[in-house]
């Protein structure tokens, strides 16, 4: 016997090597980073009226997480919510060998349970400003949001330089509860959520209580500490790198410093050819670095204001303090509130240019594959499923299974979904009339996914259309989870599959991971199929997505490793 | 080869015989009866202002389930939430043989995810009036509840007659969410509940809007169709049947109908030695069923009321409307609501007097085990665990683990609880003064958990006290699962355990699964641990089980089918 004994431990020996070459190598060669994590609901006043909050160890918005290219961050979770899950999604992270951290419940992993402890671990792999937060239900505009900024290796500087580096992560805010904007969404007759009554920068906005009598029972206390303004404090003659990040979960935003230009150099994790602005355009799920120098008159402060664009909202505008050191830093700046002048909501003019703006930084560029191996066009619509307002993609509203797709692909569960269904790649478009009402709202909801051939070229076009209301069309954000994708077109009204093509941009276009498809208008997405995993593709505008607005990619599933983690079952077919 | 595989097949077919044995007896010999439940949260204004409310099938309460004794209840739940779990307890059915389906999460189950269908499926053995609600965090109280109503075999008719049955389920109610009033009693400082802004009969209340002007922006309509007042029509000269059954997250209540007498003949599931009240007292987890007649002026409609005792609350009593036909159900009772004269809330005496008066019917009397084998003392206070307000039971907080019990023990998860802590059976009796404000409020919280030897006979003695106010003490109506005990002595004061368990009624006690332990009382019971299982006890008001205020028990786990049902995995250490 003993003969086999030595086997088996030499088998575990080299076994033991293997998982510590595989981590180490999957790792990355930085840092490991750890978090921990303690995600509850807290009663916090954002803008003024108390509501609960989720907050992350006490904060909202959560902690930034900072770390260097190659670093591996290790964040364990503890869920202390009383009886909802959880789970957090890394946006903007490829989480390339760990497809199963990427925090999407029903597509990556089961919800993570009220006491239960999860460990995501995943290596930023580039340089840039990233986001997460929660891909729950609507759970994201509870509060459980955040920002990511991943320097690079010294070895390899920016091609921009600057003193200081500051996060500003914009948001809108409701005071409903998550759950009664949902239960309004998923309620026959449909209830929509309305406008947001506030917005945050940095998690601080200013509700007007005097506007909302109903509020007067409800804490609603203008000299709450937890909506003072956000004040940036700036040192003359410096240059300040702003990372911009947008988890508004409806809103379309403007963001402006007074007296100060923007220079756009960052966007999503990739070097844009620097351009200045005086309004930066942002879309939630989008991050802008934009540079600022503090070369105005110091002996004042200075307004940041953020408004809503898009949308006819009568959301106020919210403001912050771009304060000059050694001014009081609550000195209020001598100009009114509404100096930075706000862009007319339904001009979507300047919006769509900023879009056409944003190129690859020269000396950056990642040239895009010259063709593509398969071109998907996804018609964008509000629809009716059984009197239910959805909305869906070539007449397809999505519904996560039960089981998650990367579970249920790797086990071969083959009841988990329809895997017989594959959702369209097309709609009549010759017929389609994107500028109408549309006659016949009824679409279908599905949990059929797209399945990609591994390291192929993918054309997604997002054509917009018009919603069930007259002469009305909104602004998407559609959100990439697992790649980047070159932006190579975008334009007005319908997308004309034999023309436009030729004039994509395959010299400089901007990689990103969050693109707005404008009103009336489309957008042209071209990807590499080059992460194995399943990844969700989705309007990044929360009702939306709770709505049915978004599909799945499946690429080289029989490349990942069929041992999942086992933190990432419990639901569905999936317990033991 | 062929051998083996005979005995093979042999064996298998042994053993789908005992399966079908076992299920053919677990069944019962009755019919089996189906249900098909969707929860979710809809928007319901039960007391005139609306409010999320979590229905079944459309309906707040929820459906009765009706059945025979021996019958075999399917449930088929379909979690409809949108982030949040659930599991939904049977309050008052045994579950013998089934004590996986006893829908205590963290005790028997794991909680229900949202998108899942949990099948409930037991036997109900006993005729009586029993009750369902969720068990999961403070979910019970926004609104997941509703009646069971089990018949005695034709063969066994019940020893009182009536001409009709109705249901009358008795609830408070709260404006503000589940969420916020549990978020409040976590948070530290504590944030108590308060109380209830309204009382529902049959799902149904009346809050006066003018009383709280923060609702002006909340619908509070006093004409909404989910709060005109229940009905109860009678027929002049026939008898019914009520069956009351409390289901209050934090009220004890006093319930009558103006110019009627109220004949006790069940409680529990027991017949109780038939006893007139004008006033019953009933506390959250009890059911009765009394007797009225309709004997009086046919020619006019009667009040209905229910109102708080043992607690200070300016909540307004509830009223229903006793309708005598043909007189229209909506044509008001000509006296006032006020009728009904309300008791005193401090008055614990007559309380105490109902209780002691309730025994068993003749004829039908269980008599208890001469003495007992283990006796068990449990001081119930409150108390702080670093900082956090807490309800202990002999210094020990419960806190529910993250594996259920059930699981943990059957498989022999040494680390999913902490095996090695029993909790105290006894406090310091000699020296411990309940009457007085505690001097070192300090407790600490476990999971460990009582082990009773499997058909033992085991005395519970509840001892309330001061809580951490001066000169209080309150109501705490105790509920054990899996079980009927014998309400064997309650008394005023300190119990003497030399003395008072010489008094005990060993004769014709009633059986009952909740029982009051009145302020500054105490209450002794006993119990044969004869069902395998893992039992919760625990006080039955939601906020103080919630801080800790129960305990569980274990026996007989190795009588317990090692094949749990895969349907209560999914959490802890139970994922695949």
């Amino acid at each position: 016997m003993r003969p086999k004994s030595d086997t088996v431990h030499v088998f575990n020996l080299t076994f033991l090597c293997f998982i510590a070459l595989f981590f180490s190598s999957a790792l990355g060669q930085g840092k490991i980073r750890r978090f921990k994590w303690e995600v509850k609901y807290e009663f916090k006043s954002p803008d003024c009226v108390q509501k609960l909050v989720i907050t992350i160890n006490g904060k909202f918005p959560g902690p930034t997480i900072k770390a260097q290219q190659g670093d591996t961050i290790v964040v364990e979770l503890k869920n202390s919510f009383m009886t909802e899950n959880v789970a957090v999604h890394w946006h903007g992270i490829r989480q390339i060998g760990t497809p199963w951290f990427d925090g999407v419940e029903g597509v990556t992993q089961c919800p993570i349970l009220p006491g239960e402890v999860f460990t995501y671990q995943f290596v930023v792999d580039r340089p840039g400003t990233y986001m997460y937060h929660s891909h729950y239900g609507m759970q994201r505009e509870s509060g459980l949001i955040g920002m990511i900024r991943v320097s690079p290796p010294v070895t390899e500087p920016e091609p921009f330089s600057y003193d200081y580096d500051r996060n500003v992560l914009l948001t809108d805010w409701y005071h409903k509860s998550m759950l009664e904007s949902a239960t309004g969404l998923a309620s026959r007759p449909f209830k929509w959520v309305g406008e947001p009554e506030s917005l945050l920068i940095q998690g601080r906005g200013r509700f007007n209580c005097s506007n909302d009598p109903g509020l007067l029972s409800r804490a609603c206390n203008a000299s709450n500490a937890d909506c003072s303004r956000f004040v940036l404090t700036v040192i003359p003659g410096k240059t300040y790198r702003l990372r911009l990040g947008s988890l508004t979960a409806l809103s379309a935003l403007n963001f402006q410093i007074e007296g100060h230009n923007l220079t756009v150099v960052e966007t999503d994790g990739h070097y844009v050819e620097p351009f200045t602005v005086k309004n930066l355009f942002i879309y939630s799920g989008e991050t802008y670095s934009v540079l600022i120098k503090a070369d105005q008159n110091p002996s004042r402060n200075y307004w940041i204001t953020t408004s809503i664009v898009s949308r006819p909202a009568n959301t106020s505008q919210a403001t912050a303090v771009l304060n000059y050191y050694p001014n009081h830093p609550r000195r209020r700046p001598p100009t009114p509130e509404s100096s930075n002048l706000q862009p007319k909501w339904n001009d979507t003019r300047p919006r769509l240019a900023q879009s056409l703006a944003i190129k690859a930084r020269r000396g950056f560029v990642h040239t895009p594959p010259e063709n593509s191996d398969r071109v998907i066009v996804l018609l964008n619509t509000q629809n009716e499923v059984n009197g239910y307002r959805r909305w869906s993609v070539n007449n397809v509203s999505y519904l996560h299974p039960k089981t998650p797709y990367l579970i249920a692909l790797k086990q071969n569960l083959t009841d988990a979904f329809d895997w017989g269904f594959t959702p369209p790649e097309n709609y009549d478009s010759g017929n389609y009339d994107i500028f109408a009402t549309p006659q016949n709202v009824n679409a279908k909801t599905s949990d059929g996914i797209y399945r990609l051939r591994f390291n192929t070229t993918v054309d997604v076009i997002l054509q917009n259309a018009n919603t069930m209301n007259a002469k009305n069309s909104e602004t998407h954000p559609w959100h990439l989870h697992g790649h980047d994708f070159w932006v190579v077109g975008q334009g007005e009204g319908k997308f004309n599959e034999s023309e436009d093509p030729k004039r994509y941009n395959r010299v400089d276009p901007i990689m990103k991971n969050t693109v707005a498809v404008h009103p009336f208008g489309w957008t042209a997405l071209r990807f590499r199929a080059d992460n194995p995993g399943v990844w969700s593709f989705h309007c990044h505008i929360e009702s939306h997505f709770f709505m049915g607005m978004g599909i799945v990619f499946e690429s080289g599933i029989d490349r990942v490793s069929s041992n999942l983690p086992s933190s990432i079952m419990g639901c569905g077919q999936t317990k033991r």
